[in-house]
């Protein structure tokens, strides 16, 4: 028997999993904090794979989800968020060497919409848009049935689009973007400014309020965190129109840690969207909706 | 021998031509009006066919390139701006049964697009994008070497995106939107804008001040019209910045009427760029170019 090891490396864990060609449950699987003191990533990485290694299959290949953008053809990682120890690695001949399986590197999103596309909420949809929305907003895009990669890999970084010019600042360094307006971060962050101004909720107990604490809050009638679901729906809604207006997919998926509160705001991305774009045909038979594979959309993704 | 006839249908003129092969000089071209009062322009599109119908060769396709959006698949013209009579008109069937020849329909700037990547700016370039900029902002890109027509063959509208909220008036009924603001109509409209506001320029003599007229005395130093193509020109930058982060493409072409004036905004369009892309790799082997086959990319592109 044969199988495949998919790896996840993002900002605070590192998950491996080893899967048979067959089946979507893995053989085995583990996860690591991505820093630990006194050790590398690197070194963390090999007993990790090491750890999900199968005992009876041949592994024929290793895939990697990294978060933030990376060189595919190259393999090799440009910008690993919280784990500077990554910047600029060649994570791929890396790998290789140490295990002597052919190794495939892509962005996290990315292989997350390959993952939902092939295996998830995205089945029977060659036209498919998948938004990963948790301290940031990645994305990835299936154009007929082909991941967009563009011409050096770095296509797809619809959160990077602007959505409110001189808007809030991004982690990029420019303003306005939708992952400044939209994100659980920006969505903390928006909370966090209108207590500071004096508005009653009871985040106000809260020290520093996350996009989570926002969502419970919410859950029990919080009016300050229903309108920071509502803000960052409406605008996510609009960009949508626009993302509508130069792919038009069939489908459109959010996962990540915020999509878990899709019932908060849907609702107001549905809303502006259908009041943003330029004709009813662009969602007349258009699927929104969350991700089926849940966390592990760019771990399933990552087999290859 | 075989011979292919295109055909392109605008706002204001329909053009056909018959090609071999192998040469892109047509065996025979013609081009008539539009609209013209007592006929149909079915009728007029059969009569102009028939003139370009090459003696000696056997046709083995027609293709048209329409401007508006089309759909594809069912070979039907959804909105014909300025024909209203083709609106919802079954153009491939008409032809077809006319003629006894497949039928393929695009939209223009699609077609041209496909145009100048297989014979103008783009060869070479699997990743492309092509913007049409005259009366509107139409565009076309090519995506790993597949030409972008989403689910239904309605993507790829990247006039249609907001780059100003609560901006100007856009055609489609939205505001803000790139082609609001950057094609030659927007620039138009601001310049008499701004002449109504009492701002001094040669063109305060004429009336209706078209692009052209702007950029004619831009051409001769007028600061307003000067200031009109950059202001154009720097939210044609901002909003590339975002398109580049969303394809990632090696090569931008502009082509339309006002590409004509491409030295009067396309410094203001790479300063703008340049100031708003999240990293240097999206502009570093950029190519900003105009287009190679001039008005004929779409006629062009419409051979199959």
């Amino acid at each position: 028997m044969i199988a495949h090891i998919a790896i996840d490396i993002g900002g605070t864990r590192m998950r491996a999993a080893s899967y048979s060609p067959t089946s979507l449950t893995p053989i085995k699987i583990n996860r690591i904090p991505s820093r630990v003191l006194g050790t590398t990533p690197q070194i963390r990485l090999l007993d990790l794979v090491n750890s999900v290694w199968p005992d009876d299959e041949d592994v024929e290949s290793i895939g990697v989800a990294s978060a933030g953008p990376v060189d595919h053809e190259a393999g090799i990682v440009m910008t690993s968020p919280n784990i500077p120890e990554l910047n600029n690695f060649p994570l791929s001949d890396y790998l290789l060497q140490h295990f002597d399986v052919p190794v495939m590197l892509g962005n996290d999103a990315n292989l997350a919409a390959l993952g939902e596309w092939k295996y998830g909420a995205g089945q029977g949809h060659d036209h498919l848009i998948y938004f990963t929305i948790s301290t940031g907003i990645g994305s990835g895009v299936i154009m007929g049935g082909h991941l967009l990669t563009g011409s050096r890999g770095m296509a797809s970084e619809l959160g990077h689009t602007n959505v409110l010019p001189d808007g809030p600042l991004c982690v990029c360094g420019q303003r306005g973007h939708l992952e400044a307006i939209s994100s659980g971060t920006a969505i903390a962050r928006w909370v966090k400014a209108e207590l500071d101004n004096g508005v009653p909720s009871t985040l106000s107990k809260i020290q520093p309020v996350t996009a989570r604490d926002v969502a419970e809050a919410a859950g029990q009638g919080d009016e300050l965190a229903l309108a920071a679901f509502e803000r960052a729906g409406t605008y996510l809604g609009r960009a949508l129109a626009d993302f509508l207006h130069i792919f038009n997919p069939s489908i459109v998926i959010f996962g990540g840690g915020v999509s878990k509160s899709a019932d908060l705001f849907i609702e107001p991305v549905r809303i502006a969207m259908k009041k943003h774009v330029i004709s009813p045909g662009y969602i007349e038979n258009l699927i929104i909706t969350t991700a089926a594979l849940g966390d592990d959309s760019g771990l399933i993704g990552a087999q290859w």
